[in-house]
């Protein structure tokens, strides 16, 4: 049965928080939409990180991000970073090389020439350093109060490099789950600052392209699915594998990189740390036979020197996510509502 | 020489209205991009319609534009269809049939789940009739005051179907040029709304996708221009084909067709009808012989019953668009400042 969201609700922030309820406003949304997909392609109902157009000798993987990051510049990056290296790894995590990305831009009246400047010159710089082309763009500039300083909406273009299809429902039983770094620092980031709170040290964000360190193990036939946990964090991702795979996730929560800092901020405001986005880290389901040689490529790399194996896709819990944890019990990992601050992206 | 603003440039609504100070802020941002164009394709420095993506045995055009109309649903159309009737021209104006579509929507927090409903039935239903999918999406909810009520960012992709690159810079000496219908009619409408005229009708937009009628033509070779002259109005896109193609456009002020109201309008309100957007209009620029039966073909469909042949490409003038009045005499046609008031579209 399709599930549509009665007329009269009201629309909520969480409604686009990567969590829960977002699920059902997607489900809502996509049962207003005909034509989902190209023949034989990925459409927007798989919900994947991006979509498939299936031509003669190739296929092209399209995704499609706005991003509205608050604020514009955060510790660890900036709007131009997020927006490149965001849409770069959607089309990645589809098994494909991004060639040419379009760049649509809202900014508020107002704003100096110097931020707009800034923001598309870290976007270029991102782009330069993985060849691909700004190949279109546009312009709109709203009256004040009708945008907040500046949004970028960007569509990735990739040709798929991968000779299997690389999914969110792709993973196998018997998959090892690599995470590539420390979960939620970029969430996290956010949210101490938009809070007040004092680190010791500056908690960064972990915004990057991840294509140099990836491109390589996409070649091979070895991944079989690929996820950033961007919003709604960790755990939307790894449900997202479990329920689209329909296998069970178990995984040890001790192996699962994370920052000390990170840990602080959401023991602090009382966050679920599995619910905080990053911007510079993927799951990857890696063939359990290859899957130390993908992490040491992994782990050679300056981006991924604390990926991790943290655990395995079974025949059990079919569509559920399980965490071993540390004191040997096990427990659920669910979606939750989502994302506890908005804007993180 | 390149053209950069100094940083402490404030920018302003007219840097976003179609017209002079907008390409003087385009300028500027190109210049930050290094890499513009995929190898022997159309790009974003040549500010046509889209851009192209040569493949093996076919190019791709791909086309990127936000749709923030104000109001979300104004006399003749919505949101919804601006925003998908606006991609699939914009793909149309470079030769080519839409397939696939993206959708990424900033939803205001507080609106009802009725009024996105709305917005995508009729986005969906333009998507239907053209038989494009809806291939991806992005969902983002933002505080109150951050978005006004909902804006779509959309990049639509299709397939080149004309024989040859049509594009602004190939308009040759000796082509016709037609308009397809009356000049104006949704800046015009929107104008009217926001200003509180009385009219005697209800001035409608005339936004609709135009492929059903200019499809069959452009798979003939007499097609060398196209252009929907949205944002900016007629001046602004008629000036696009003679700075690009270096030709000079002789025109005459008497075949342009204009609605009665909106003639009204801009004389009620002092505005230049050459800068008001039209959304289901385009320009053509056809090989001499072929004119009369392109426009045969044109006005047999119910968009193009008023379709005239304005005028021609001649070799004087260069890169001027130059109107004989209704009075004899010959006046420039400048682009203006642009677009009166901002969110047309």
């Amino acid at each position: 049965m399709i599930f549509s969201m009665k007329p009269d609700t009201i629309i909520e922030l969480n409604h686009g928080a990567g969590g829960t309820l977002m699920d059902k406003f997607l489900e809502s949304i996509l049962s207003i939409y005909n034509l989902k997909s190209i023949e034989n392609g990925i459409g927007v109902d798989e919900l994947d990180d991006g979509a498939s157009i299936p031509l003669k000798d190739q296929t092209l993987i399209v995704s499609s991000d706005s991003h509205t990051v608050d604020p514009i510049f955060f510790p660890g990056g900036d709007l131009g970073i997020l927006a490149a290296a965001g849409t770069f790894n959607d089309v990645l995590m589809m098994g494909a090389k991004p060639i040419a990305i379009t760049c649509a831009l809202l900014i508020e009246e107002g704003i100096l020439y110097s931020t707009v400047e800034k923001i598309l010159s870290s976007f270029a710089k991102i782009c330069d350093e993985h060849n691909v082309a700004v190949i279109a763009g546009d312009t709109k500039i709203l009256p004040k109060g009708q945008v907040d300083c500046m949004y970028i909406s960007t569509t990735g273009i990739g040709i798929r490099i991968s000779p299997n299809v690389i999914g969110d429902n792709q993973v196998k039983v018997g998959d090892k789950i690599i995470l590539t770094g420390p979960t939620g620092k970029h969430g996290a980031s956010l949210i101490a600052r938009r809070e007040g709170i004092n680190l010791q040290t500056e908690l960064q964000s972990d915004v990057a392209a991840l294509a140099p360190m990836l491109l390589p193990i996409i070649e091979t036939d070895s991944i079989h699915a690929m996820k950033d946990p961007t919003r709604g964090g960790l755990g939307s991702a790894l449900n997202e594998f479990a329920s689209k795979s329909n296998v069970g996730l178990l995984l040890d929560e001790e192996l699962i990189p994370v920052h000390p800092e990170v840990n602080g901020v959401c023991e602090l405001l009382g966050l679920d740390i599995y619910s905080i986005s990053s911007e510079g880290r993927a799951i990857i389901a890696v063939d359990s036979e290859k899957a130390d040689e993908v992490l040491k490529i992994i782990q050679a790399h300056p981006l991924g020197k604390e990926a991790q194996i943290i655990g395995e896709a079974i025949d059990k819990y079919h569509g559920k996510v399980v965490l071993r944890t540390s004191i040997g019990g096990h427990r659920l990992l669910r979606k939750t509502l989502g994302e506890p601050i908005p804007r993180v992206c």
